[in-house]
């Protein structure tokens, strides 16, 4: 695997893992001593289709990307994790029901542990509160699929994009985005071309401006009436 | 509701629940008390936005469809239900993570148990057994919703037309389709006109025959040719 150990404080991991202190203390052991920390720099492939299931993800800092592909390249992003999020569908094979294939990519610099997924699959079968936490885990990442499924199917792509943007505005706290017209294509699972018109269209408007690999949101409200009446359907 | 209570054997309710040997005998005991037994014709709504968490569906008899809609009227099925399924969507209140509605119908008459969400939620917050079959279930119509999303995203229409048909000739058990174009366009989240026009192609092709609101299978071969070589992109 391309990314390496490091050494990590325990404390860190309680107070990360969530709802640690509902677990009984033997389960607390348990992962205590099984879990493994790990550093990745941005774009690093956690998991893939050759590489899956490498056990349960419990993210310190950074930013992680959860994303499907299709056989041609076709991206699209299913949802983000951060600082105490979990990673449950990098564990996919402690649920057979679970037949489907994500990829798990480090969006920023991260530190992680990794439960492996044999311990993570025994105590939940020990383990009422761990059970319980991942059926929330697990309805939770079913509900942002399906808002993503929502999106996709529902609405029109002008729409989505000036959602996307203002999203991205706020999740990084600045009016300048460095993206490529590519990376927000794989975002959205539609081609380069598409979001090329589309920005232009925007910029013709004066919502945002472009140079090269960067957005500069120029007029939010532009972007938040395009939201609610998209250009077409 | 639109949907009439009626009397049922509790033995066939032990036989079709999922697991219900492992079960504690005193969750057995309140879900045989709270269990209510109904019967819907084909076409009844049992959940929709308005009417929505009616408790966790339990199918005896017939099929019920699980799908969304947009706010134009669009649809997509996300998945079917038998004899011997549960409808976890239908509790969706039970997770307070799930935040999307589905629509819940039936496919054709339809005899099936409700257990009311706040039952379950109950049980499962105290029986290790039910909380892990939950567990499954939901990661089950997890990835039933993600194949969906990848047909959508990653497939042509024309592949997802050839594939829907050759599912229902096998549901059914018959090369005979009764369905409207309208009705596969649902299925599909497409409009009619789309539909028509790829159904009058597979008909130049000799792959399939047309009449009145009914579809004939003429070639099977033709239609797993389809699948693997689609039209269009």
């Amino acid at each position: 695997m391309s990314f390496r150990s490091a050494i990590s404080d325990k404390s860190e991991f309680d107070n990360l893992f969530p709802r640690w202190n509902k677990l009984e203390p033997n389960v607390q052991k348990i992962l205590h001593s099984q879990a493994s920390f790990h550093s990745a720099k941005k774009g690093t492939i956690l998991q893939s289709d050759e590489n899956h299931c490498i056990g349960l993800v419990l993210v310190n800092s950074g930013q992680l990307r959860v994303y499907m592909m299709s056989d041609e390249g076709k991206e699209i992003t299913l949802y983000r994790l951060f600082s105490g999020d979990m990673c449950l569908l990098s564990a996919s094979c402690i649920l057979s029901s679970i037949q489907f294939e994500v990829i798990v990519e480090t969006e920023k610099n991260s530190n992680f542990w990794i439960i492996p997924s044999t311990t993570y699959k025994t105590l939940m079968a020990q383990s009422l509160p761990l059970c319980t936490y991942t059926n929330e885990l697990m309805s939770a990442r079913f509900s942002d699929v399906m808002w993503v499924m929502q999106q996709v199917l529902f609405k029109s792509m002008d729409e989505r994009l000036s959602e996307f943007l203002l999203d991205e505005t706020n999740r990084e706290d600045n009016e300048i985005l460095k993206i490529t017209h590519e990376q927000i294509a794989h975002h959205l699972g539609t081609a380069r071309e598409v979001i090329t018109r589309l920005l232009k269209y925007l910029q013709d408007e004066n919502a945002i401006s472009l140079s090269r690999g960067i957005i500069t949101i120029k007029d939010r409200s532009l972007l938040e009436e395009r939201v609610h009446t998209p250009l077409t359907e």
